[in-house]
């Protein structure tokens, strides 16, 4: 499959990574077609891996990832070009994490909104899926890094896209994908960021993730 | 130990039946004195059990816990008086739910503040630890009706504060008692209520909680 992924930080090398490992040609995008930092990615992941644009990377995927900085993305979104999402499952991984008011960051968008759904307004005919974005990147392509059956969330409008997503999600090793409902659930996705942030601090680690343990009651 | 409880909900009488039941006194306390409800409360629960007013179980507890609806906290607070919550532990249970814009609710302050925060600030003198508001009121007092090493969240300013909540903690059976830091953690600890809405409609069941699952990385 042709995967673009948008973004070219820690979250899309390394999704790029795992995906170019199960025999995905994947195509990073950036700002700028040129970038040091994304040729570096290509040559050493080798067969599978390319980089260009926003718009490239958009056109050439038949899925998309979003793993830009969630301040960034609708920007990134517009760059890639509304005509090179129409139809195809979005995955938005990035978080609104803001940082300009010191840390531990806020969120820029949250409680009667989030990214998730601002993406999915701003680009109607793309199939936003929310997910990925609750574990560090090392969790989520590799979810056997941590112990016990521990979960990972999606949610969206187009439940063949949540399929579509859950199938890939499956590659990866996950076995509890739960599902939060329409896009809206994106609130919940991300403001939990909050509370993952404090935790890191408290476990001095980021690679952690949730087991939801349910009672028989 | 001398405790009191303000709010006569769920939430209030599930705790003050489990600390009547570990050999405290616990005054409920409402808006007002009679109040049917919580005399069939008294009633059931017997020897130990006691309501009045906000004011009477303020000055009652050493030790108090606010369980009202989140969106009242602050008046019930204030009718309890601020002299009666002076150098007192105030376990605030309470969630800013918001249901007045429909299901599922949205919280009625988050992100760069929280409950807990307007409430150490309206009461400088308490020692307000955050706790207790990220499960149901049966798991509350019985985390063993949830498999598995779950956990319970505490956050505040007040170091002693904290540990006299987290001693309490373990009486309920608590193992795992994270620590957020001081009371700004009360914005993760609130903020994880949206995605504990919609997961407990995927689980179909209130009687649910994360365990934090740690990598060796």
């Amino acid at each position: 499959m042709r995967l673009g992924i948008l973004g070219t930080g820690t979250v899309g090398q390394t999704l790029g990574t795992k995906l170019v490992s199960l025999g995905n040609e994947v195509k990073l995008g950036s700002r700028s077609a040129s970038n040091d930092k994304v040729a570096g990615w290509v040559k050493t992941t080798g067969r599978g891996a390319s980089h260009g644009t926003f718009a490239d990377a958009a056109s050439f995927g038949e899925m998309l990832f979003n793993c830009t900085s969630g301040m960034a993305s609708l920007d990134a979104l517009r760059q890639a070009g509304a005509k090179n999402l129409d139809g195809k499952v979005l995955v938005d991984v990035a978080n609104p994490l803001d940082f300009s008011k010191g840390m531990p960051p806020t969120l820029a968008v949250c409680n009667t909104d989030s990214l998730g759904e601002q993406i999915q307004r701003a680009f109607p005919e793309a199939r936003v899926v929310k997910s990925l974005n609750t574990m560090s990147a090392r969790v989520m392509v590799d979810p056997k890094k941590v112990p016990g059956d521990h979960a990972i969330f999606v949610c969206g409008n187009d439940a063949t896209a949540k399929s579509q997503v859950t199938e890939l999600l499956r590659e990866f090793g996950w076995k509890t994908v739960l599902d939060l409902g329409d896009i809206s659930g994106a609130r919940g996705a991300e403001m939990v960021l909050p509370l993952w942030v404090r935790l890191m601090g408290t476990l001095k680690s980021p690679n952690f993730n949730f087991i939801i343990s349910r009672g028989d009651m």
